[in-house]
């Protein structure tokens, strides 16, 4: 029998069938009308889906790319820029502005931790950070910080305010404009249930004041050259066309479930996870909160080497979990349910952890994680 | 009946089924060993295309972003560097290093010129020129340099040589060390098959050393942050898997035909396209030679509006062929005839330009073009 495969890291996410279908249809030209159609419909969703009436520029790159147009676009060398960070994509902001010339004011919380507001104020009192760095959804570590408040605070000190959302937009509550977030970045391979390739960034008016200042060098990813294409349903760059027309059947069949139901799946199968984990007795990592609902980090039980654990869910089953990144590699196990997950990936997961850990000496419990998560995620549909 | 469409634009170029299948396999991680297998054979057939030993770096991408880390790895501020231009693309490079702060010597040719040595040599002789860019094919003109003797002049004055290769690399013969050139530029979506979104360049142990000195900001492209993670088979960001698991069944497809064969194909091709032109009494703006075999650029007959045939073209036949960009809008019309196109292709889009034009009320001759085409075609398999 072929392997099934079950793809159930935080990134790249799996993709339904309908969507690997686009991706199979005859490439099209992209400044033809087959595929104006499709892009115009695309960036109209991604809007939505930011909950922004700005523009979202669309950028062929993996999400670091994005990340970079936020750093190149707002900073020129000298600038003082505050990086919050707790864990690895918060400390890529701190590589990449520094790499950027920027003084970087740069608050390291430990990785794990979840930033508050009230770790920002002092850091912000000292002055001078023209702009404010943030992680929505800290994918090493399986933290979502409140960037509502975060961003709320920031505001405040009159910074511009950037929040990375690559592993949250779609999954947990996002309100780009309402919130007054500046920039918001994101990519196709996670909740939007597309596989990588595509990046996006959100803009406010005051970003793109802010860009036509910076003196830094920039060219593919300069906000106002792509902003102006695609006023005119244009790009200035060939886009992945392939890719763009599997994002828009993609966002397509996020906003027909809509927004708010997705953001409440997430949050129940997150609440599964945890669940079902702590049941079978683990410890866990990421917050056992309802916000935590994109990626559920494990602590390997005494003695278990998670690296192991995840290399041999691969050989002998075919399902891929994340291991942890940096000093958390082999210490924590990571389970990404972003985008097109259902609990029976939650209980298929669980299942596969227990066989595992209990094969390898671990003291779990067994037989309880599985209807545990089923019982938690239908407790959450009638709250 | 569905349309049938006609992709016959110099990029993005018709995609085989065979890839069209492989985008649509599911996703995979992108640090998993079922990445890792299809990565490795990827990047050992890039470098037998590129025919080098050095490195052929991967970027996710439009062409643009690999002509960008050439510019944002080899020049720092103030460097000088020499841009040889005669057409959008060769000005691309020379709006790029203008963005990154280099003082640019520009030999801009007309539109449509070919850059011979003698033209490069004086502008060599001024001294002081670190890195020259070149065009190998000017997609919107058709001309196909002559690299190899231009390179040459450049390696004698001492400086790297940039080549973009977006639009010739695997249609006309390119030999990245055999010729000497540091820096090759290409993309997926021209005649190695693909759809847009992948882009390559290869850089020799000189301009990895040069690239090590430069002092301009940049973090997705940078070489050696990608040279690095590729040489343990990883990458330094989530590559778009489904592209890069494409790709590889597409250079499997050019590599089995065989470069040799292929570049014969695109000859042959070029040729036949020209012939039956000029036999239905059409003008050429693409020179009538062998090297010219990527791009066919026809001038539009007197009173005839090429954006209208374009157009036209696109509404009645599902045919999609190129206008003219720049200055040259409305005044010629483009057929490329890059990567999956055989001789039919060439007669369909003839006999449509024939219809087309005639319509038009064009003095052209009718019912000579197929024929014309199909036996320069047939006459070059015996040279």
């Amino acid at each position: 029998m072929p392997e099934k495969r079950y793809l159930m890291t935080p990134g790249p996410t799996p993709v339904p069938p309908e969507v690997l279908a686009a991706l199979a249809e005859p490439v099209v030209h992209h400044r033809g009308r087959d595929f104006r159609e499709i892009y115009e419909r695309c960036l109209a969703r991604l809007r939505e889906v930011y909950r922004t009436e700005h523009d979202v520029l669309l950028y062929t790159s993996s999400g670091t790319g994005a990340f970079e147009s936020a750093v190149a676009n707002l900073t020129s060398p000298g600038d003082r820029v505050l990086v919050v960070s707790a864990g690895s994509f918060g400390e890529r902001w701190a590589a990449m502005t520094r790499a950027y010339g920027a003084d970087v004011v740069h608050l390291r919380l430990d990785w794990g931790e979840t930033p508050e507001p009230d770790d920002l104020r002092p850091a912000l009192a000292a002055g001078g950070a023209g702009v404010v760095y943030l992680v929505h959804s800290e994918t090493s570590t399986g933290v979502v910080a409140d960037v509502q408040a975060l961003a709320a605070v920031a505001k405040e000190a009159g910074a511009l305010v950037v929040v990375d959302a690559v592993s949250s937009l779609g999954a947990v509550p996002l309100e780009t404009d309402a919130w007054g977030i500046d920039v918001v970045v994101s990519g196709s391979q996670k909740a939007l249930m597309c596989p990588p390739g595509l990046a996006f960034v959100s803009v406010s008016p005051a970003a793109l004041e802010a860009a036509a200042r910076s003196t830094s060098p920039r060219f593919v990813l300069d906000w106002e050259r792509t902003r102006a294409a695609q006023a005119k349903l244009d790009a200035p760059f060939t886009p992945a066309v392939s890719l763009v027309r599997a994002l828009d059947v993609a966002l397509g069949l996020l906003l027909d479930e809509g927004l708010e139901a997705a953001f409440a799946r997430h949050a129940r199968l997150g609440r599964a996870c945890r669940e079902g984990a702590k049941a079978m007795g683990l410890e866990l990592f990421s917050p056992d909160e309802e916000r935590s609902a994109v990626v559920t980090a494990l602590r390997a039980p005494d003695g278990v080497d998670a690296t192991r654990v995840v290399a041999e869910l691969r050989e002998r089953f075919g399902i891929t979990l994340a291991n942890g990144q940096g000093d958390l590699k082999g210490k924590i196990i990571r389970i990404g349910h972003i985008g097109w997950f259902d609990v029976f990936d939650i209980t298929t997961a669980l299942a596969a952890l227990e066989l595992s850990l209990g094969d390898a000496g671990a003291e779990i419990e067994r037989g309880v994680a599985v209807s545990r998560a089923l019982e938690a995620y239908a407790e959450r549909a009638h709250v």
